[in-house]
């Protein structure tokens, strides 16, 4: 398998992290998303993936895009080692934590946003950093009061195995540190992210141990 | 089932299409998302999601949040009328499809971003209206690249019968031209819809259907 790749995109890091927990090589070819004004937007991979946007991953020449669609088309080839609970409720609650990372936080929070504000609408780099810690917070302030009050959360988001909540979780804590987002009030998404950090494949995905990191 | 719902939400909308294509009955509890300040940021609708974001369904007991989240719960827990296809590479494709409106124009567009940009940022409605077009654009030319050139698509975003995607993509449609946003550049994104609309379980989830519309 083939996995279009940047060190930092956040979507990529969280595919890395389910190709790690399910033990699947892959071969990373880097996309820069700043060198060459960026080469996600260039033709040649707009053939691969007509959004413009990482991940994509390839197996056997078909082309999946999406980060959790990609995970999902993961956990239907390759069972072991499950990124799903078993119960339709449980696997709900799951897909939803995923998802108020997926959709409520990263999408508004992403490079190609930030440089709209600042570029388009001419933003100042102090407002840039507001919006991006306003959204971060919002929504790690949802994920935390799911967690914190629900008997499903254990060592991690959903149970004491690592699940597709969490491949998307630590990503976005990575993130959320970068800009220097205080994590005092999410103390149980710290404890998770601590937890998420001991494992090999979380430590493997990391964006400092990509070939193209910088 | 209970549905917490809003006439005009884009994601309520695509869980209304899901339940009619489904069959399935539900109570619509209306959650209005302008007046009292904003009932979803209310206390009340908080505990039953911390998000504060619509829609969440109810089931026996059980709240489910995260449209996408709710729509698979609903494939898992009815799988008659299925919304995804047999092969996990088909099921790939139409996931992505949803996500390409549910995670790359949907966060972006919504109303509590459209609200930060011109409360706290002070953008002019114009540049507003500017930012919806430009989010809208890019994301249905993506879709409709995916569309036009693949063989699976047919009457529907995926062969003769409709999936997730045209759930997620008829609600997107409605909204871009709630925008002015000028459809002729996406053929296949507009016939898609329009065979769409021609079903009862479509035409009925229409917002304008809805007992809160206004």
């Amino acid at each position: 398998m083939k996995l279009y790749d940047y060190f930092r995109s956040s979507a990529a890091y969280r595919v890395r992290i389910a190709l790690n927990l399910k033990g699947l090589e892959y071969e990373a070819v880097p996309v820069h998303l700043v060198k060459d004004g960026g080469q996600h937007l260039q033709s040649a991979y707009r053939a691969i993936n007509p959004s413009a946007l990482l991940p994509s991953l390839q197996d056997d020449g078909a082309t999946v895009t999406q980060s959790l669609s990609i995970i999902e088309y993961l956990e239907e080839t390759h069972p072991f080692m499950p990124l799903l609970p078993h119960g339709a409720l449980d696997r709900a609650r799951v897909r939803a934590l995923a998802q108020m990372v997926a959709c409520d936080i990263h999408p508004i929070t992403n490079l190609r946003v930030l440089k709209y504000l600042t570029g388009t609408l001419g933003v100042s780099e102090d407002a840039k950093t507001a919006w991006y810690r306003h959204w971060v917070r919002e929504g790690l302030a949802a994920i935390e009061t799911q967690l914190a009050h629900a008997p499903e959360t254990g060592r991690f988001c959903h149970g004491d195995t690592p699940t597709m909540a969490d491949c998307c979780l630590v990503p976005q804590v990575f993130n959320a540190l970068r800009f220097s987002v205080d994590m005092a009030a999410y103390p149980t998404v710290e404890r998770i992210g601590a937890a998420c950090s001991e494992l090999p494949a979380f430590a493997a995905a990391h964006p400092s141990q990509q070939n193209d990191a910088e």
